[in-house]
Formats: structure tokens, C-alpha cells, sequence
């Protein structure tokens, strides 16, 4: 049995919080990758290492003199966690290193690094275990691109007789040694190429909170668990704006099929919620998750005897395509078809996006409708259940929304639901409260 | 005020049937233009004029005997109308005209055309109102496509000075004189390009039924009839099945914004359905109709992080596209998308459809499901009304329907909804009883 262990920030942000993951760790002895984060928030105003070390190295690339202060603190932060866990370890020689290559620029990306680096250092005293650096076996090519199947090889090999072993989350670097990072909260990546690589059982994913979550805690007041969620509705509910885990950290172990189990450090009793390629169990409630995004805008065109011309379609999301919008969805009446896209990436093509649409395909009307939101409800068990759809129009209803788009594929995995960006933490609500509440 | 009346088939199957349309006519003198079909089924086993008219020219162009004795039913046919409305006229000439063309090869559509010019003569004598042929005003180019411009400047320039007229449905002619006919049901066309082409302020068109109904009548029983309905919820159900009027019929007009007014023969008094470019009047129901049709097939693709692909949508709608398949809706979820298309068009090209999607995206998955049916419920007043979709699903899942597709465009004018073929005439009883008995 071989589990890999990932701890994010919040875990590890305190030499309390690491003795906690000490625990989780000894208490299983198949935990034997550890991946850690750089120390995160202790509390609610305080400053993450990574953003420190970003200061930081902004002011040595400014020359300025506040560089060794800021730079100090940041050695403070970690001598502190040494000496609340009572180690002997000194990071005097790390810290003159980082001294001496924040001064010669070795750049944002190495900067950043530095806290998962020192931080796994740490890790790899107080649990004995090897201290692997991932610069060695995360490898990136020159353009900074993430080399998957040369990360697997070097990584495979690397860890082939190791048996216990920390390897810092969020970077890695080319061959030649140039340190790159993942994009933030990259470290669930770290975790997922290393459970990968050593065909792990279990990719354990320990955080703040007790798993995945129906819906954001942020419009919903302690929303209930997920307790097994597959790949693909993660993925969906992800895409949608839910987070827990980086985006990037589901495709090397979905591949393998490995499960990944969300965990809080805090409540290791609590069983967190399992991300699986697929599972027969029932889930608890019809809908596994809500979730949604703000700031899409659609672009409705009509035009007489539409669905006679074949390529109509086509050729408007061709436009699009060649300004480099991607469309999210395309809903389509009698001679009406609506394109959903991004408002960010759409506003300043907006004009090009139009008038190629008028050459294109000569549309007798085109409209645009601004801050807009788009809804995901997702859940296996929407397939089994009928009725779903009603539920969730009606409690809208209910609730006086009006809906903008409705759009379910055949996969019966998901419905997708366009409403007013102001509409958007009440449509969540009403479908947590008809789907969870009224079950509860 | 100047109206155009078309009458159809069952108007003007009988002596009985003609007397009422002549009192139609008279009842008000701005119905100036009249627009026959050819004689209808006067019961349920006759046959019509056009197809006898079908199969003698058949039986004259492999030269068989019965040829004679076909033409002379046909004569017959419109002898008892000419005896019924007690008129001198005579169709000797016209008819030794028509048996020297059969001879001669004339065509199939110039014998289709015969039972409109017939019936327009009989007509024009009855009421005493100008013939005027419609080959002589109803242009078609050597194709025998309809030429719009052509046939407006001529028609518009002959009826200038002629204050009541009959013009036969269904037929024109090319400059030189072939006759050609619009598709079955083109009586209906050349009323709406003669109420165009005078600027008409109605065209009513008389038919057997007293106005556009809600719902098939072959599914639900005694269907109310819509009062009003716009040219946009009109060409949206007709499209989608429902037939009352010839679907080329509302282009011509609605350019004009002139509204149609359809109207039973039999009940002269029903006020009919009226057909508007839009109007502020509030419907009777949320919905306007529901109409649907069965022999559609979807075809499912999962490919992770499609998303993220600019162009994807686009190139597999290309792929349907090069095999000449117009696709009918594109529901998509995150890294799914389904495409709904006619069977009947996709099937002989299925495997090449999957394979050139093979080529062109790589996709994870694609799964082909066929036998389903589009439902799409119409109706300006869902606009307004909160809730509509929740009471199609709600109402849908009491009847034990499987919803595997929905499609709302922000026209919010419908919601287009895909089941399983056998699941068809069920889900259109439930949507009528939800939003029609309910009400009623």
C-alpha cells in the first residue's frame, strides 16, 4: 500500500500545525511521499510565505534596501517552526544561497519556489524521511511547459527504492536546472505527478476543510460534504469555479485511476471526500454539487430559415475561433442560435466578433446581453432520477429568477443555467436548499 | 382595405363547399382577391383532383387506355360543381387543351397544376370576379425556382387596375411559358406572394379547421385554438411539425408585416387564428403551442479539457457539415458536447461522420443514441411568466419521461426538448394538460 500525501499550506502554516501532520503521517505507515506546501496563514491578516518571498524578491531586483529585512522575516517564519518542533536543523546555508540568487535575478518563479523548498526541508527532518528536491524530478522545458512524460521517467526512477520521501510541492525546473512553478495552489499538481509516478494506492490531499463541498461556503452557510465525487463531475464542478484542488491535479490520476481523498488536517477523523474514477454507490443526494462562474456575456442571432443552411454554425463559431474566443455554450432555437463566451476575453473583440458574424452569415438580427452567470447543478445521480430538471426550474421560479439559458446534453450529468450575474448566489441557494436542505 | 382570401381543397371540394366560400366572399367586399386550391376530398375515401390528376397524367405518359377514362372522371368531377352552383360555364376547351398536352409530354407538374387553374375558372365564373392565370403572374426561372423580385414586379403591375380577382394556387410558369408548381400545399405560397405583391392588408386562409391549434389534434383530442400567434412562434412550430399553412408561405407577407388570418370554412363565424409580426396582446396561456417531431439521433462526445480547446465545437460541426448533415441543436456540458441531427440524413453517413470526428478532435468518447424525438414548447408569454420551465420538467417527470436533452436559447420564446421517440405523444399530452387543461 503506498499513499501519497499532500499537505497545503494552511497544514503546515505553524510548527502546531506540523506536528498535527506528523501525526496524521506516523499513524499510516503506507503515507510515504509527502508533498508540502510552502507555510500558509496562521491567522486570518497574516502574510503566506509565497507572497513574502514575492516581495522580497522584488525588492532585491529593485536594489532596495529593505531586501535583507524582508528576507529575514521570512527566515524568522521558519526558524520558528524549527524550534517549535524542537529540531536542530539550520537553513543558515539555504537562506544564504536564496541571499545570493535573489541578488543575481534567478527570477519570480525560483523565488516563489523557495517556500515549498524550505519548507520540505523542514518536513524531511521532523518526519526522517528523504528530502528529494523537485527541481530534480519535476521537470519543465525551456518555454516552461511541464514535461509529463519525461517527469514520469526521471520520477519513477528516482523513487524506485526510496521509501519515505519529501518532495516540496509547485515547482520543478528544466534539465538544466531553471526553476519553474506550477500556477498557484500548483502543489496538488506536485502530489498528483508523484501518485502517478510511483502508481500510488491513494492520493491523500490534506487541507483545511473536511472535503469537497455541495456548494460555495461562501454563498452557501456550512454546506454539506461530498462524499464520493467522480472525476467527472469534479471536473465539471471545477470548470465551474468550485475549488478544493487545482484544476491541473485531476488529469495524472484520473489517467491511472487512482482516487484522490480530500482530508482536513484539522478534523483527521472526519473521512473527507473521495474523488474516484467511478463508483456504483449511491449518491446521498440526487445533485452532488452547484456551482457557478460570473461574467459571461451571449450573443443571440437570429435569421430567417437558419436551420435550412447547412454550415450556419460553423461559420459563427469560426468567428469566434478567429479572434480566439472559445465558446462555452451554444444554444439554439428555430433559426435562433446563442453563443455564451467570456466577457473578458469577449469585450474587446466585441466589434471584430460582430462584424464577422455579419459578413459571415448575414444575420437579420444580432444582440448582446452583458454580465450574465452560468450555473452547473452535476451529479450522477440525476441520471437515476427523474424529475430533476423540474425541481430545479421550479425552485428558481420560486425564487424569482429569470433564466436566461438551459442547457443539458445527453450525458444527464449535468444541466446548465444561464442567469442574471445578480441572480447568481440566489439561484445557487434555491438549489442547494431544494436539492440538500429539504432532505436533510 | 383589400384583402386576399385563399381557400383550400376541402373549401372547394363540392358545389355545397363552393356556395359557402361564395358567401364568405360576399359577406365582405374588401375580399377582392380570391385564391383557390383544386378540389379536396369531399369524404374520407375520395381522393383528390391533384393526385387524379397524378395518375392520369401517368397513365398518358406509359400511354395506357384508362387514360381517357381517368380525365373523364376528373371532368366529371368539376361538371358536378358547375351543375351544383348552376352555371353556364363550359371547361370542354380547357379540358381537349389539357389531353392534347398529356399527350404531349406537358410534364407532371403542368397535370398537378390543372386542378387549381380548373377550380380558378369555375371559380371566377361563380362569383364573377376576373380570371387571371396564375403562369402568366407567378414567375419561376428554368429551374424552376421561384424568381420573388420578377413575380412582384409582374403581379403587383397586373393587378394594379383589376379590382376583384382569381388567381389558381399552387402554379407559375417560367417567362416562356413551362409551367412549374411550389411543393404540395402551394396554394398557400401564391396567397401570401399576392397579398405581398398588393400590399394586402389580410390574408385570410380558409381551411377546414377554425384556426392554428396548440397541439396536434392526432395526439390530443379537441386541442384549443391559438388566437394569435406571432410569424417567429409560428415558423418555430411549423418547423417543428405542425401544419396548418405551407411554411414558404409566411416569408412573403411577414417582409410586409401583413397578417394572416386563418379561418374555417365550415364555421365562418370562428374568428380563427391570427398571424402577426408581433403584437402586445397578452396570450390566453403561457404557451402558444407545443409541437414536435420524431427521427433524430444524437451523438455524444467527451473529450477532457475540451473546454479549454479554441475551435473544438467548430471543427465537429465542420465534420457533419462535409457529409452535408445540418445539425439541430449543440447542447454542451464541461468537455461534452452532443449533436442532434436527422436521422434519416445521418444515418447512411454515420461512419464517416465518426470516423472524419475521430480525425478532427481526438475525442475520449462518442456515443450515438437514436430514436429520439424534439418537442419544442412555444409561447411569447413564457417570457413573462417565471416558472414555465419548471412546470414542463415537474410535468414531464409525473409522466415518467426521461428528459434527454434541453435546449433554451435567451430568445426565451421556447424550449426545445428531447425524449425518446416513444416517449413523444406522452410528453405532448403532459406539457398541453400542464399549461392548457389546467388553465382551461
Amino acid at each position: 500500500m503506498k499513499k501519497v500525501v499532500k499537505f497545503g499550506g494552511s497544514s503546515l502554516a505553524s510548527a502546531e500545525q506540523f506536528q498535527k501532520v506528523g501525526d496524521i503521517i506516523r499513524a499510516d505507515e503506507s503515507r510515504r511521499y509527502v508533498i508540502p506546501s510552502a507555510p500558509g496563514k496562521r491567522f486570518t491578516d497574516d502574510i503566506k510565505v509565497t507572497d513574502m518571498l514575492y516581495e522580497c524578491y522584488q525588492a532585491a531586483a529593485e536594489k532596495r534596501k529593505e531586501f535583507k529585512n524582508l528576507l529575514r522575516c521570512i527566515q524568522e517564519r521558519y526558524q520558528e517552526i524549527i524550534d517549535g518542533l524542537g529540531l536542530s536543523l539550520s537553513l543558515e546555508e539555504e537562506f544564504s544561497v536564496i541571499e545570493q540568487s535573489f541578488k543575481n535575478g534567478a527570477g519570480e518563479q525560483y523565488a516563489a519556489s523557495r517556500g515549498e523548498f524550505l519548507n520540505g526541508k523542514i518536513m524531511a527532518a521532523y518526519l526522517g524521511y528523504e528530502f528529494i528536491d523537485a527541481a530534480e524530478v519535476i521537470i519543465f522545458d525551456e518555454n516552461g511547459s511541464f514535461e509529463a512524460d519525461r517527469t514520469d521517467e526521471i520520477l519513477s526512477a528516482r523513487l524506485e527504492n526510496v521509501k519515505t520521501a519529501v518532495i516540496p510541492g509547485f515547482y520543478g525546473a528544466t534539465e538544466d536546472g531553471v526553476v519553474h512553478t506550477f500556477s498557484r495552489g500548483g502543489s496538488d499538481v506536485t502530489g498528483s505527478i508523484v501518485a502517478k509516478a510511483i502508481k500510488a494506492d491513494l492520493y491523500e490531499n490534506w487541507t483545511d476543510v473536511s472535503g469537497f463541498l455541495v456548494a460555495d461556503p461562501r454563498i452557501i452557510k456550512d454546506p454539506q460534504v461530498i462524499e464520493t465525487i467522480t472525476y467527472r463531475e469534479l471536473r465539471e464542478l471545477s470548470y465551474m469555479g468550485a475549488t478544493v484542488l487545482h484544476e491541473d491535479a485531476i488529469f495524472p490520476v484520473r489517467k491511472e485511476g487512482i482516487p484522490i481523498n480530500i482530508r482536513n488536517t484539522n478534523e483527521p477523523e472526519d473521512k473527507g471526500t473521495f474523488i474516484v474514477e467511478s463508483t456504483c454507490r449511491k449518491p446521498k443526494y440526487t445533485i452532488t454539487g452547484v456551482a457557478g462562474k460570473k461574467g459571461f456575456c451571449s450573443i443571440y442571432i437570429e435569421k430567417s430559415m437558419m436551420n435550412a443552411e447547412i454550415g450556419f454554425g460553423r461559420k459563427v463559431l469560426q468567428v469566434f475561433e478567429e479572434q480566439g474566443i472559445s465558446f462555452e455554450h451554444v444554444p439554439s432555437g428555430i433559426d435562433t442560435m446563442t453563443v455564451f463566451v467570456h466577457q473578458s476575453e469577449f469585450e474587446e473583440k466585441e466589434q471584430q466578433v460582430i462584424a464577422g458574424i455579419h459578413r459571415a452569415v448575414q444575420p437579420d438580427v444580432v444582440e448582446m446581453e452583458s454580465d450574465l452567470a452560468l450555473v452547473a447543478v452535476v451529479g450522477r445521480g440525476m441520471r437515476a432520477t427523474r424529475g430533476t430538471a423540474g425541481r430545479i426550474f421550479s425552485a428558481l421560479a420560486h425564487a424569482n429568477i429569470n433564466v436566461k439559458m438551459i442547457d443539458q446534453g445527453s450525458s444527464e450529468l449535468n444541466i446548465i443555467i444561464g442567469v442574471k450575474d445578480s441572480d447568481f448566489e440566489t439561484a445557487i441557494k434555491a438549489i442547494y436548499d431544494i436539492f440538500i436542505m429539504t432532505q436533510i
